[in-house]
């Protein structure tokens, strides 16, 4: 039912780059079922993008800086197994390589076993400040890509 | 890149049966972009999935009165177009049938004029209190199920 | 414990002007008490006081077109009795009138049998867009506030 | 307009117990106006009030364990200056003695610089399974409270 891959990529393309958060489920996340509500993956699957789009210089503010805008054009979230209040959780954020114009994320949610609750992923447009689609990566982002490339990117 | 059709049924199975609830965005939904934050759209569209089987007497409340959980197993929106503070949207829930005991919605979000700003769908499987999953639909729910098949389900 | 009347004023200053909103409790506004968690009771209250802003034409919109926001400067809530899931509540939001530039409400959330679950108030300032609050109201709510005193205000 | 002592008590009885936690300011956090909607604070708070009881053995889990619950019953908050997003704010703990059956908290926000962001105060009543109050402190937190006393409480 869930694939483990959401972006089949060729092997010629620069490996995706990743970054982990860790975050405890508070006590209003926790629904009447005795789970984490799944309205909430939202925000720790953010938590994880954030980060690492901060790592590498493309967050939301390095867009805003630029007048460019990035919002989620898709969201998908396979929930494996139920998230518990007071645990702490593992969220994996990867960005992947793409030519066009969109920030391709996947994430997994591993317990403190390494074990995996939840897999999702997301896409990002940018659009500009009069809400154009851009159809190229802004001139901002070209030494990350080039780095990525050529294997050099640094994750803060 | 959205399918318009997230489950394809014969069409020898009875059509969905639908609901729609209204939700006008809050002050405190809206982001630093100036729509409505993504994850939000979670209680947007539990809203309308609720009152859809609340008002078919399928509801989280008629499934856990049978010792009963629905959890969502599965999650996916497509953000076509942004929502914006103080507007209000209709949102549209319809569920498929199947034989299979998941529950199966998929979901509208149209502005006022009727125009399609988000789709979305998700799947919930059946769970008892040892979080067992249940194969088989609970025989409370089999009145229903035989007045879905005779076109007879009155949706309050 | 909790006061009745959080704002006292003297009889010969026109009356408050209030109006009510329902709100029916969310499954994911439930925390694991069983009860609404008290954090969301900020989002309720504030749906009413828009209402009554936008219903007085002294609404966030109407302000921020003149150039002023309305931050929250003091926020108190008593939680008398819990709120359930599914249920509706009045939620009722007053306005008093005050010659300095704040806007005083206080609210009461109320079951469907007229009993009182909630007591509360807020304070908010006003300020221009270059942070500097405001000590006297703006031109624009004059009207308003004569209407107020000649006992003429209708609330939409 | 703020009192910096919200809670007076004798100098006999032993001080408060602290303790603070940090949080930065999510993008899903901020409003229209820029800064972090005001309703967002009794999570900040409650991730302190969560600290500050786990680390001393009598938090929301040790209660329930005894079969009791700690609900809010009363919420104040100041908002003093505002929260930005992506900055990381202290948010600090206080818990007040009391001999009466109750959680008596107050809470300063501070920013990297050490100023005063934010101040607030929380009342917790103690309830059993009946929903009737406490009026005396449960058994198993004898120990602590002559802990606190003799002034050999271990803050964790």
């Amino acid at each position: 039912m869930t694939k483990t891959n959401y972006f089949e990529q060729s092997p010629a393309l620069p490996a995706p780059l990743e970054k982990s958060v860790f975050r405890t489920v508070r006590f209003n996340e926790i629904d009447p079922m005795g789970i984490m509500w799944h309205g909430h993956y939202a925000s720790f699957i953010e938590d994880a993008r954030v980060a690492l789009g901060n790592s590498l210089g493309i967050g939301y503010q390095d867009f805003y800086d630029h007048g460019v805008a990035i919002p989620v054009r898709q969201l998908h979230v396979d929930y494996l197994s139920p998230l518990y209040y007071g645990k702490t959780y593992e969220i994996k954020a990867r960005l992947f390589y793409s030519e066009a114009a969109r920030l391709n994320c996947d994430f997994t949610i591993l317990d403190e076993s390494g074990r995996v609750m939840t897999r999702a992923y997301s896409v990002q447009l940018l659009i500009d400040k009069e809400q154009r689609l851009l159809l190229e990566w802004p001139e901002f982002t070209r030494p990350f890509f080039r780095a990525w490339k050529e294997g050099t990117v640094k994750i803060k």
